[in-house]
């Protein structure tokens, strides 16, 4: 069967991903980081899907980042063996953390605290064997972290360094995605550079070891200029992109590898609604692009075939509903779609959405292969 | 192992049922439906769970509503017979309801166009079976349906009346969310069943047989005075409610039956935060009560027992981070939580949050029992 084919008969909704473009946006990204002379972690939390993870990992077994122990859990037993688990670390969730470990993956954490150290120390020794952590370190006020000249910093190192194993310091420019432009994107990818290198240095000063500078988003990683001390970099919502990213210049809409198949399930002409059955089930609750410059409600709407359909949008949702409208303010009128009509929405936010489904159906990247389905996992 | 020590042990973010609570909203609404004289159709999306299913259906064979056909398949093979799919119908979704009614399902379709009725009278032929449909009411111009006088009314009920099996016609009063008090809700209520039985009426006069007039939605179901003419309410988040629901007055905050277990793993003290591993994967990114009187952020926070802490939110969230807060405007002081504390969040839309995981860690009605574990499942 044809894909467009299969296409048409695929029950909705249904998680599309083109690969073609996914794969433009790995080489991009690979690029860009080649070019600045850094390795590259790809964060795997977007994704959680192992076909995805081998397309994405230059030798498929790593480095990458993820954001939950089933992730490190699913990804190891995939092969990948080099991993950092980049949430702070709970004390409870080191035994899983030393049983990746001892089963042979290349497990390392982060934390930002005394107390987390302390955790850590107390389950290399458990183990007999050092953990490797990162210290976190805030380079915009987005989240955790600790200050580059916070006092905590070098007793944190010195802590690791002892009981544990330091491997260095990670930051995240969270607040970049409230940056629009490149320009102002690369401001953000310097602060979280100078911030990342001094604490770096200042653990060196004091005698201790920090091989790794681990920095950035995917605003940061696209835009940074000079990279000069760090060693790594992670990016993870580029390997599909999203509307947020296009709203604030890092993509084009026409790079969202992402869209979710819906079908017109009525319509409500007097009121200039068609309703879909891609509700927030579908599409996530996220709202993320409200704030933008423009609002895009829960998605851009496009034909069948993936073409944007100027100034449609899904402007509401409900559970299995989805309302799309012409976009408040224009002067497009309402297309008039059969009862049974495919069209594509494209996502606010592709981490969010992604996590609605089980599976992608992968439009492949080579014209007349079939239609692929990968698998994706959740769960913690 | 107690259910104490089992939640201190829990990896988390975890999903947790409170079963006595549960219990008694259940209790509630089958009290109000039998003092109105009415069957009750619980609907099972917010739910998606075989063990709450048998809990919430009376004889646990139905009847029930669900919003996707594979909530019907897995209630279904779990011996739940008589099914609304509660969704306008898309004609590609037909062979799969003619399916399930092959094999025995009592499965019942919604529509509100000339088009769809189409499908349905093809679909019945196809199946030499006449496949059961309830025209879509407008009550309130929340998303579906068409008004009690519109003419297509008896053109629909015509084509089904003799194509296919005209089996009644149903109402959701959606608007009834954004209704606070009970009052408020009732005069939702009266108009949901008022413009049901006045479409009943009209198909009736026109000599169709219209043996169910169905209507429902939390609000409007616990609200209701006087139902006559209707012969069932449906109803779904009243077996959980959620922070959304308390806010319009409909429950109180310690009837919400779902928490999310959460682990501290950060503090940003001169920031007033402390981070939590419950994020919007966890939460969902559902903001509803966002517009309510009182801004609950992404959850109102308990302590480990589930006793709320005055004026502690979920304030933000990130995938899997979130960041609890005071309340803005209140002089509560923040607590100090050591890094590993455990605490609860209460959601603002059970539906939502209950989807972002795969099953629910139960803790008994009665005391001594150890914790269970329901699975719960989502999907198209």
């Amino acid at each position: 069967m044809k894909v467009a084919d299969r296409l048409a008969a695929m029950p909705t909704p249904a998680l599309l991903l083109e690969e073609s473009r996914m794969l433009a946006n790995i080489d991009r990204l690979r690029e860009r980081t080649a070019r600045l002379g850094v390795a590259l972690r790809p964060h795997l939390k977007t994704a959680k899907s192992i076909e995805v993870a081998r397309r994405l990992l230059a030798e498929g077994n790593g480095p990458a980042a993820v954001s939950t122990l089933r992730e490190a859990e699913m990804f190891f037993a995939a092969g990948v063996r080099d991993i950092l688990y980049a949430v702070g670390i709970a004390p409870e969730k080191l035994p899983r953390v030393a049983a990746l470990r001892s089963a042979g993956c290349e497990l390392s954490v982060i934390l930002d605290s005394t107390d987390q150290a302390d955790a850590v120390v107390e389950a290399s020794r458990a183990a007999a064997s050092p953990i490797p952590a990162l210290i976190e370190i805030d380079c915009d006020g987005h989240r955790g972290g600790i200050g580059p000249e916070d006092d905590a910093l070098i007793r944190i190192g010195c802590q690791l360094s002892e009981g544990a194993e330091l491997r260095g310091v990670m930051a995240h420019a969270g607040e970049s995605y409230g940056a629009v432009g490149e320009e102002a994107q690369a401001e953000f990818a310097e602060r979280e550079r100078a911030v990342a290198v001094r604490a770096a240095t200042r653990l060196r000063d004091a005698g201790l070891r920090c091989p790794v500078v681990s920095v950035g988003s995917t605003p940061t990683a696209l835009a940074a200029r000079n990279l000069a001390g760090v060693t790594e970099i992670r990016a993870g919502v580029s390997t599909f992109f999203d509307l947020f990213m296009a709203g604030i210049g890092v993509c084009a809409t026409d790079d969202i590898a992402l869209s979710v198949l819906t079908t017109v399930i009525g319509h409500q002409r007097s009121r200039g609604w068609i309703l879909v059955d891609a509700g927030w089930m579908a599409m996530s609750r996220d709202r993320g692009t409200a704030n933008q410059a423009v609002d895009q409600g829960y998605g851009v709407v496009c034909d069948a075939e993936g073409r944007v359909i100027p100034d449609l949008i899904l402007a509401s949702a409900n559970q299995e509903h989805g309302i799309v409208t012409v976009r408040p303010g224009s002067r497009a009128t309402l297309p008039d779609f059969r009862i049974g009509a495919r069209l594509r929405i494209l996502p606010n936010h592709a981490c969010a959405t992604a996590s609605q489904f089980d599976a992608y159906d992968v439009i492949p990247a080579e014209g007349g292969k079939a239609l692929a389905r990968w698998e994706r996992f959740g769960g913690w």
